[in-house]
């Protein structure tokens, strides 16, 4: 599908009008099931949503891994996805039919964020040289997509380069297609990998990486003061404000070499 | 409670590090309870969570206004409200305990938002001319903060010019401390104002400001396919990209005079 829509605007510059057509970013609801029944509603850009499904799927603690997942299946519709799990999947009654969107601050996140996380087992290192070469080829590989069409990026990386980037209107359904896709291809180590996400990083964006055992996020905005914390307990070196030649080493300085 | 925190970082500048001291916007749990029941916890910024707490209900539809609200009392800690209502109070079991965090793509809304809301019974116009002079109100009232704390704004304003603007990490949050600020005065007749928005547009914040009554949505930045669409069919006038000297409007081009 598409990732853009294209639609009919008035566009008023110094008081004269002119009729024009402008893309958007589109904005689909990705109905997940898991066993048979409805999990969530997910409203996401609508592109690699097998990755997202089981982005979603892992970082929400349901799946360990690829081996966990019996069947994807796509239902009549192109939003729609049938997942079958090993087991008989998390409690019905907690999950079904949530509408997940794709707003900050509407979240609820299904897990509670703080608990049951352990300590990322990582000694992950990366020099700041690395750090910012990183940094320029995810500009470069996302920058005219995100600022067209207003979406988020996210982007594994190891010390050779950026693995794989994937695209939301949605912080974390950016970060859960990158870890879906990760836990896809099978060969990934995420303990040896570096995460780059385009926005500012909140507390539940690090519980997401520690969980799926990320001990390194890199991102060009600010992160909050829970975030910070979480992230110094948890293990996980948390870089912000990388732009230019310059970035703020929040938690875990150590690991940038 | 200060809005900010200072956090110890490092700074890497052309690969030379220096210790120094960040200011991150502080991230805190507001919980909310209703009628005795922990109805949801908010991660946001901790200021004027009173607001919050109105605005949240409010445009949840969990009140119609400040006269069903028979006392807003704070717990022993300052991110504890206790809020009773006429009534009972919405179903427990469906809202009890979620997590709303402050994060795109990790939502759940708590209604569905493409059900239930009437469109929009307001004919607001306004002037390009006030919207770009709005524009600069907005940015100069909430751009440093914005920048250095990376958080949303969100401010409601009518003929006159801005009216009150507040500030949070989460954009939703942004838009329900405004709309809480707005029911708590009671002089404000949302039916008459435009709503001005720091963040970009996704549906559920168009659904969320036409359940409050209204009807005009400014931005800076981009809206979706799924806001253009909900704006279009609810009554809703959606301008993005206000910006220099240009606007872009999206749906009801007509009140833009």
């Amino acid at each position: 599908m598409e990732m853009t829509r294209r639609v009919p605007a008035v566009r008023i510059r110094d008081g004269s009008r002119s009729p024009r057509e402008e893309t958007v970013a589109r904005e689909e609801t990705l109905c997940l099931y898991l066993n048979g029944n409805l999990l969530v509603r997910l409203l996401c850009s609508p592109s690699d949503l097998e990755d997202l499904a089981v982005g979603f799927l892992f970082s929400e603690g349901l799946i360990g891994g690829l081996d966990d997942i019996l069947s994807i299946e796509p239902g009549s519709a192109e939003t729609t996805l049938f997942v079958r799990v090993r087991g008989e999947g998390p409690d019905a009654v907690a999950l079904s039919g949530a509408v997940r969107t794709s707003g900050c601050g509407a979240g609820v996140t299904l897990s509670d964020m703080r608990q049951g996380i352990e300590p990322v087992r990582t000694d992950v290192r990366i020099g700041s040289a690395d750090i910012l070469s990183l940094s320029r080829e995810f500009e470069r590989s996302s920058q005219l997509f995100r600022e067209t069409g207003g979406v988020h990026a996210c982007a594994l990386a190891s010390g050779e380069g950026l693995l794989l980037l994937r695209e939301d209107i949605g912080r974390h359904n950016a970060l859960d297609k990158a870890l879906g896709a990760a836990v896809r291809r099978k060969d990934v180590d995420l303990s040896r990998c570096v995460v780059y996400i385009s926005g500012r990083i909140s507390s539940e964006m690090v519980a997401k990486a520690a969980r799926a055992g990320l001990g390194m996020i890199l991102s060009r905005a600010a992160p909050t003061s829970a975030a910070v914390e979480l992230a110094a307990g948890l293990g996980v070196c948390l870089v912000g404000f990388v732009r230019g030649a310059r970035m703020n080493v929040y938690t875990h300085p150590d690991r940038v070499v």
